[in-house]
Formats: C-alpha cells, structure tokens, sequence
C-alpha cells in the first residue's frame, strides 16, 4: 500500500484530515491512500500564473515541443512501472497499454506539432488583410497564450491519457497545468505525475497536480484562466453554473460521456467484410476498459432484418472476452472501477430493462482468479430496444460492458434516431453504399464530434471508433458537453486568446515577427 | 405613435397583456408600444428548426450570400426612413448613420464572404490528413450547419447593426435567426425587420423578431441551438448558468461591455500627429452614441507628464461637441437612451469620485432645443484617477459619455493597468516606439479582443477605435464576456459543428465533394 502525494508549489505535500482509500477493483484490496485537506490551492494557482505560465511564454514552441517529447520519452521509458501501477488497481494489461501509451503517443505528437511550429512564441492566424481603402492600414488576428492556469479535471477511466493529452495541449500553448485526477483510479495518475516531474525538463510552476478531492479550487479562477472537465455531462453543467467560474467568464471546456452511436448500412450483408468489422468494432467497443470509455458504443442501429444475425455474432464475440483478475492469464475484461460504479451498471440494465429492452444476451462466466462474491464485476451485456418506443435508450448511458441493439427500417429513421441522443463524440457508419454514407455522413455530422466510415476498402486498416486520435478533434455537441480537445493544431486554441491587431501593415509586420 | 409587433411563425402578431412604453429621449414623449405577452415562442422556435433550418441548409453560400446582399441592398435603400426612426426615439443623425450602415455594411460583406465560398452547402477545413501507416486512411474536419436555432439577444445601443451583424453569421452559416431587440430603442429594430421581412428573400422561419420581453423562450433551448448575447458581463453570466442553457449544453457567445482602455506611448509629443489622432479618437470614443459604446474608451493611459496637456485638449474637444435634440442643427451629442441609463451615469460619477477620482472636466452647457429638466440627457465628463489607488476605474463601467485619464510611469506598469481591468473588448495603442509598441501589443493581446495600433504613417488613415469590421473579431476575454463575433469566416464557426470524418480518402472526397 502506497501513500499518494500532491505536487503543489513545486513540492511533494500531503494533506492532513481523513484519508481517501483506493483499493484494488478486482480484490478490493486497499492499494493506495491520499489526502488533500487543507492544502492551498489558491497559493497553488497564483504559483502558476506567477511561475509556470511566464516561464512557458517565454519558450518557443520548438522548446515547449522539445519538453513535450522528453515527457513522453520519460513515460514511454517507464513502461513496465506504470502499467504495474495500473493493474494493481484492477485493470488488465492491455487497458493499461490503450491508456499509458495513449498518454507516451499524445505527447509525441505534440512534440512533433511544436517542432513544426518552430522558433515563434506565438501564432499569427492567416495572412492578415487590408481594413480600409488605405493598402497601409492592415489587420492581424493573433494567438497569444492566455495568461492564467489551465485546471484540468480528469476522468476515473483514463488516469494517463486523459492528464497526459489535456496537459500536452496546454503547455504547447504556454500555458501552465493543475491537474487533478479522479480519485478512484489516481494511483496511475500519480505515478505518471511522478514521472513528470522526475524528468526535471518543465519550467518551476508549469505543472501542479492535486491528487484527491478539489475543494475549493474552482473558487479562485479568474479570466484568464482554462477549466477542462471530462466527466458526466451534469457534473460539466454544474461546473459551468459557478458563480466564480460563469460571473468571471473562465474558459470551460466539458467533455462528457455521451450515447455513441453505431449505424450499420441497409447494404451489409451478413457475414461480409464490412459486417465483420462491424462486429469486430462493437464487441471491442463494449469490452475495452470495461465499457468504460466516453467513446464506447451505446446504441448500435441495425436493419431490422439483421438483428438476429447481429444478436448471435455479437454475442458470440463478446462471449469469447475472458473476464477476471487482470494478473491472470489470458484475461481480457476486468472489473469497472468501483463499488459505485458497479451498482450503477447494474441498475442502469434494470432501468433499461423495465423501460422495455430486451436482455438479449449476458456473459455470465464467473470472473476468473478471483474470490467468489469480490470484485466490482460486471456482465457484459447486450440488450435490444425498439428505438422509437424505449427513450431512455436515447437518454441514459450505462457507462459499462452494456450496449443496445436497436433495429431500423430507413437510413433516414437512422439519422432521426441517432439524433435523439441529442449529441455524442462518436458515430460510426458501416456500409459500402456511397448514397447512404452521404446521407449518414452529412445527417450525423451536426450531432457528432466525430464519424468513423467503416467500408470495405478500410476494413482492415481502420483504426477503432474508440481510438481517440491527436490529429482529430475530440469533443461533441450537447448532451456530449459542447467541447472539442485535440485536433493538431485545433486544440491549442483553448488555451490561446485571439487578437485582432490593427495598424501600419509593415510596422506590425516587425512587431509580430512576420516575414515579408 | 407607433405599435409595434412581433414576427413570429411566418406572421406579425401581437400580444396581449400590459403594453411596454417606447419614449423619445430628448423630449420623453411616447413614440411606441409594444407588449409580447402570450406569444407562443417555444412554437416559434420549433417553427425556424422544422422550416427555417432546412430551407438555409440547402442553400448553398453563393445562395445564402445573394439573400445578404439583397437584404444589405433593402436597408440601404431605406436608409432615409430608417435614420427617420432612429431620430425619432432620440438619436442623432449621425449616430443612426453609424447603426444603420455598419447594418448594411456588414450584411454586404457576408454576402460577398458566400460569393467566395461558393457553390457549396458546408465547409470542410484544410486538406485533411493521413492518420495511421495507411495512405488510404484519412481524417478531414468538417463544418456543417448546427440543426438548432440562434436566438440573438441584443443591447439597446445598436438596433440596427447589433440585429443585422449577428443575422447576417448566422444566415450566412445556414442557421435561421430568433432576434430580440433591447426594449428602449426597439422602433428601429422593427423598422429593420419589417425591411427584412418585406425583401422577400428568407426562406420561410429563417427569421423571427420578438419585440420586447423574452419571456421564456430561453427555457425552450437545445443542444443544438446557439446564444448570442449582447449586453453586461453580469447579465450574460446570469444567462450562462440559467439550468435549461448549462444542462444542455446550448452553445453560448456573450459580447459584454468592458473597460476599454488607450495608451498613449511615452515617446508621443504633445501636439504631434500622434497625439492629435488619440486625442481626436478618445474625444469621439468618449461622445459618439453619447458614449453608449460596448466598445467606448473608458480608461486613457497617458504618461504623468502629458496629463494635463492631455487633459487640457480633450476638455476642449468634447467642450466642441453640441449636446441637445437631434433635430437641431449642429448638435453631435443626443441624450442616452432611457431614464434607467441616465441614473446609471450620473451615479457612477459620483461612486467614482467618491472612490478618489478628481472631477476634471465637465461640459455643462444646456441642451439645444429641448424643453429644460426634459430628455435623458448626461454630461459629457472627463475623470482624472491613480490606477494604482482608485480600484473601481478597473472594476466599473460609466456606460456613458464619461472616460477616466490615468497617468502612468512606465509601459511595463501600463501593461499591468490595462489587464486589471480583467478583459477587454478593444486597447488601442499611440505610439512610435516600436520597443513599446511590441511590448504593449504582446503584453495587451491576451486581455483584449482587439487592438488598434495608432503610429504617425496611420494617423489619418485608422479607423476609429470603435468601429467594429466585419473582417475582424469582435469580442474580447474575461469582463468582456469571453466570447468572439464576426473576424469574417471566423464568425462562422460558432454555427457550425466541427467533426471529425474518417475513413477512406478516395471515398470521403467523393462525399465531402473534395476535387482530387
């Protein structure tokens, strides 16, 4: 068992009051303990925008590019460990790897954008134009780094990634980090925290991270300052409704769990290629991390008469994903999270279930290497609704091994049905039809933060819906929370201010560093 | 007197209940009545997404644009008429001109941004890229057309411009409009959407005007409508956290008046061309729209030994400027706009002079043409304040014709001046010293939407500080409401949803209509 620490001010400190208790959730087994009463946050937050956030701006992005990769190199490096640290607390060894080289392969790739951004410390948007009839006066639109401190507020599902992909962003930007994991799963987080700061490449101040309960944190943010949130879609609402942050105007981003949505075209025969990774696709989707992902697949529209053909693959495939403790051999599901999160996959299916689904298919093998009745285990479950009858399909995400299948007769009904789900992160579309996939890409684009077109010709080198990529914005519209990460170059610009500069053309030329 | 109505679900309709009083501000005659009460919005919403939505989304921008252009070509060619509204109700002939042709002006520019876009119904951004060892598969971004509403709320200072420059994004984008104009001066906003309407040129439900209260028509909002306010930081927080907006992740652009500030650089010389460009632009900051300006100069920076010269110019500037009724002749200055905003300005005065501010100037002559003790009019005011010591300079805004000199000691302590007023929507800068000049423009550009650099080889070819382009962001951080407008296609993006499309290259481009 292992005391967590927080990184504040630039020091390990530890709080003093009752202790937070991580266990291990395949034993439930205490692994790790943490505190963070009493710890200053605001002296915190005031050490960044006094340290870290000068100290950013004042590197090029080359330089921030080049910290970037010696993190990653650092993670990458300490491979072994952190996935260690990650299966201790109950999650097998290939969610460990999809999280910690997800973190390694973020900050890569950041590295790899700020080495192309170059020797600038700033950007300069387009190629500015002339305001007036004079050819003299010329307009800019800038982007320099936000002055304050950019709260990272992480999910309990991917304790590495999800600090390592916000905070890669920020501080290519210039700006600097308080990261804040979710408790249950912060053992990871603290040991890729950890190796952070043993690589001793960021400026004092630029990275700050509170392991434990947030407190009063969102009380001393100011309008320079960034919230990124990624979570439930109420939490991201709540967050959003603070007087300090909504009366200041801070930047919120919201990143929220969402009911992705799979369409599978009137053209797929059963049993072809496409069909194939359909299937493929899905059964990972509901088993990766447990089902634990804001970008599994929660709702799978099928041509009513595939249904029963998807039922049986579907569940054969899902029936394969051995399930147990992550030490043992050949394990390919763990359990969810936590106590919490068990019950609420749990009684999500009861609800899903009274409100007229069908259970249409359950693994029900006992969890492998584990003591009978120990565990926060859950049965991966496959359920079948009528989508224009079962609207708490459309509502409610049971954030676990579960999804539903529901059966449709037209592609437009398809996209309508999508659409109920008033937003996600990611929709993906199956077919070879060229008509369809138009009417798909174009119906779904508006309610989706991303589409992923599995056809014939990338059956096999597509990646997984899943798969969030640097290059591709990360984000979705409404019930998704309305924000956007990543995206190459997109992403930074969160932690930018744009800025239309007017003036003599050649004047602001040499101001800004430009070449004529 | 007029009654005004509302254009609501393709008819203009009325409402029943008590009637709201339109006055004219110089004389505080009623000039209107209006009253929204029974109006049924949430139909009316739901009416510009079954209809309005559609019909844009399947225009393409050349289309959209032609419908600017048209409806840009209507009001100019009303101008006369509509200027005639905007004196009506108490505003200068000068300062209707300013409205109404920055409406105009702004639609004609989105009009000929839609020629440029051309022949297509959505935008796809960059050429997209490769995304694993795969040439075949590949990542584009596009931006389609959200399927909601955009509900406008604007301020009372531009009916014209304010309702005209949100609509003209909007439609341009390919989402119909919902616009509520500010009660006080809502004569002429009628007048511009009985102009709209009567062009003939909306597809049906592309838009609607409720003339006075808005009732509960944000409670009636979705994921996949927008928010576009214009008003006070306070207001617009309010609106931020109200639960039907947050909960759903309504997209939300708040333009909030702010403390705009100039600096006058330490090198200019009294008298030099410099100088007379700040002083001849803080002047007219200072009483154009009788200082009703989100954009209005509220701080001058001037070194310590300028202020008095500083003082001397300005008081005789503004001491020029005729105060009185519209109507007369030579008179620059009209009163401001309600007997709720002359109380406003009159006790702001006497907070900041209470706080420790010196009363410097005061023009106090009567109002031409008006019957004494009647109109709303105010004193066009100069303040002299330490930024150092009097706080409420940086905290408070005299939405009026009232500005505050605050001298300073050196740029670096002007930089940090300028940021206490915690965001801003626009700093313009007088300066020759390009040392300075860089240092205020990097130092300034994360608190402000936009800068306006006034050297010698521009001085008599600037825009006023101001004045608000379509080409570029209008809008500005933190007090300043941390939102963004127009910036030419920039201004599109807050209508349309960014996503992310995968899958094979060949295909995608067919979809997308990408030529190869």
């Amino acid at each position: 068992m292992i005391r967590l620490k927080s990184y504040l001010s630039g020091a390990w400190v530890d709080g003093q009051g009752e202790d937070e208790i991580l266990v291990d959730a395949s034993t439930e087994e205490t692994v790790a303990t943490t505190c963070t009463d009493g710890l200053d946050r605001d002296a915190a937050l005031q050490h960044a925008r006094e340290h870290g956030g000068p100290a950013l701006r004042a590197m090029t992005f080359a330089e921030r590019g080049a910290m970037l990769k010696a993190i990653s190199k650092a993670i990458h490096d300490n491979r072994e460990a952190l996935i260690e640290a990650s299966v201790q607390g109950g999650t097998t060894r290939g969610d460990a790897k999809f999280d910690i080289d997800g973190a390694s392969g973020t900050l890569a790739y950041y590295a790899g954008l700020g080495k192309r951004l170059g020797d600038r410390t700033f950007l300069v948007e387009g190629e500015g134009e002339q305001l007036t009839r004079s050819a003299r006066f010329f307009g800019y639109h800038v982007k320099t780094p936000r002055e304050g401190v950019a709260v990272h507020i992480n999910a309990f599902n991917f304790p590495a990634w999800g600090l390592a992909e916000k905070a890669a962003v920020a501080w290519l930007a210039g700006v600097p980090v308080f990261s804040k994991p979710a408790t249950p799963t912060a053992l990871l987080a603290f040991r890729i925290a950890e190796t952070i700061v043993d690589t001793g490449v960021l400026p004092v101040g630029a990275f700050q991270f509170l392991c434990g309960a947030h407190g009063d944190v969102l009380d001393h943010l100011g309008p320079q300052d960034m919230l990124a949130f990624t979570g439930s879609g109420r939490t991201g609402a709540i967050l959003r409704r603070l007087a300090p942050i909504s009366d200041r105007h801070v930047r919120v981003n919201v990143e929220a769990d969402s009911l992705n949505a799979v369409v599978i075209g009137e053209d797929v025969e059963v049993g072809s290629e496409v069909w194939q990774m359909a299937v493929r696709d899905i059964a990972r989707e509901v088993t990766q991390k447990t089902g634990q992902k804001c970008t599994a697949t929660r709702r799978v529209f099928v041509p009513r008469g595939a249904l029963e053909a998807l039922t049986e693959a579907l569940s054969e495939e899902i029936g394969r994903v051995k399930i147990g403790h992550p030490m043992h051999d050949g394990v390919r599901m763990g359990p969810v999270a936590s106590a919490a999160q068990q019950r609420s996959v749990k009684e999500g299916i009861a609800r899903f279930v009274e409100a007229g689904a069908t259970l249409a298919y359950q693994n029900d093998a006992a969890p492998i290497g584990v003591e009978p009745g120990k565990g926060f285990f859950v049965r991966p479950t496959l359920l079948v609704a009528e989508p224009g009858n079962v609207a708490v399909v459309h509502q409610e995400e049971i954030f676990g091994p579960v999804t539903t299948l529901l059966p449709y007769d037209s592609t437009a009904d398809a996209v309508r049905f999508v659409a109920m789900g008033e937003g996600g992160l990611i929709a993906s579309i199956y077919t070879d039809d060229k008509k369809a996939l138009k009417e798909l890409v174009l119906g779904l684009a508006p309610w989706s933060g991303r589409l992923l077109c599995g056809t014939k010709k990338v059956a096999d080198q597509a990646i997984a819906p899943g798969m969030v990529l640097p290059s591709c914005v990360h984000g979705g519209p409404g019930r998704a929370g309305g924000g956007e990460e990543l995206g190459g170059e997109r992403g930074l610009s969160f932690y930018l201010q744009r800025t239309a500069v007017q003036g003599d053309r050649a004047l602001l030329m040499r101001v800004l560093g430009l070449k004529a």
